[in-house]
């Protein structure tokens, strides 16, 4: 469960279907997405909203709308083309194009995240790293040097990062963000519980892992006192 | 963003202002949990939806019609009750008891969500560890002992595991799913890309970090090439 500091506003021309791209959506097009790259390699050219929303557990009405959204309507019997349709997901959400980023806080968080394929198959690269621990700085994680927090200025210039991700204790967020924010970083993706305070014109995505814990524990004990029919 | 395997429908008899509590409901209602005891602990006994959505960037008529679903109307000009709420919500995600989980896969996730407070403040205990590395089994991370996978049924049974939590590689975790679930498993929280498929009664949660860095950079690109009013 990702919260936002905004909602996701644009103006839209082609559909007056859906004038708002929500969080929500914009999540479910990043699905649609994947599913679509795993209907490409298997050489799969049209897809029905309804083998796509199906695995999702998505319905094909929230898949159309969605999909409307984009300009991309299906023809009926026939579908959506499998090419057209990942080049507006992929454009829409501004990932035509790869993203770099700087990383806070080296531990084992981060350490899974920098050996998680998933980020470099969709064009995202952390470049640079940083830690207040001064006995990590200068310490090597897969080829990357960790840096100290007062570098951050001078290397985020240098590599261009774009983007940050914050894995430090929630007592340290806030000045992080701060710090990134200073230092020229437009996005934050926080890990940390607690919420950022930034200025207008930052995005903030934050990660609660125990959200998804409390989603999974809803659905079994819907499960074991409701049965559904 | 977390995909879940189906709907998460219940029946409802105090309001008729919301049938389904739709997974971004669950997700809210989480989120609002976290807010209403922070101000909790800072001894505030009752609230505005306002207040409450505000830092969410949630829409005040959404936080109504959310908690409308519980069956908590708040008075106007007064608002809730911050203590009746976090008990409808904790009693309605069915977290208002401890629930256990068994960990497949000790890599650097693992070690991350083992050291993860927010999971043991919210009731969530990691009780058992798995993995196929036979270098790691017989370990010990944090004083729990890691077990080879063949012994799942039996630990889980003792150690009374109710959910599971994968960590491990993309091409493992079908398998793993499916063993933990003869083991008597009832709810999954996969890390892993891919979509798992179960039998109906067993409920799974996605977690795909990737899905939160294109959230991420959809929002920066956004602000870049249509600044918001």
């Amino acid at each position: 469960m990702a919260r936002q500091d905004r909602s996701a506003r644009r103006s839209h021309s082609e559909s007056s279907l859906e004038p708002r791209l929500s969080r929500a959506s914009v999540g479910r097009l990043s699905l649609y997405l994947r599913r679509l790259e795993e209907f490409q390699r298997a050489g799969i050219h049209r897809i029905s909203s309804n083998r796509l929303g199906q695995p999702l557990a998505i319905t094909d009405t929230q898949v159309r709308k969605d999909l409307a959204f984009l300009g991309r309507l299906g023809q009926p019997g026939i579908g959506y083309d499998v090419d057209d349709l990942i080049g507006s997901i992929r454009s829409t959400l501004g990932i035509d194009r790869c993203w770099s980023a700087a990383l806070v806080g080296v531990g084992n968080l981060a350490r899974a995240l920098l050996r998680y394929n998933g980020f470099i198959e969709r064009g995202f690269r952390i470049v640079a790293l940083f830690d207040s621990d001064l006995r990590k700085v200068g310490q090597a994680v897969d080829d990357l040097t960790i840096y100290p927090v007062s570098r951050m200025k001078e290397i985020i210039a240098t590599t261009g990062a774009e983007l940050g991700i914050l894995t430090v204790p929630a007592s340290a967020v806030q000045n992080v963000a701060d710090e990134l924010v200073a230092a020229g970083i437009k996005g934050l993706l926080n890990f940390a519980p607690g919420l950022i305070r930034t200025r207008p014109g930052i995005s903030v995505v934050n990660v609660d892992l125990t959200v998804q814990l409390e989603q999974l524990a809803f659905l079994v004990h819907l499960t074991s006192t409701e049965p559904l029919s």
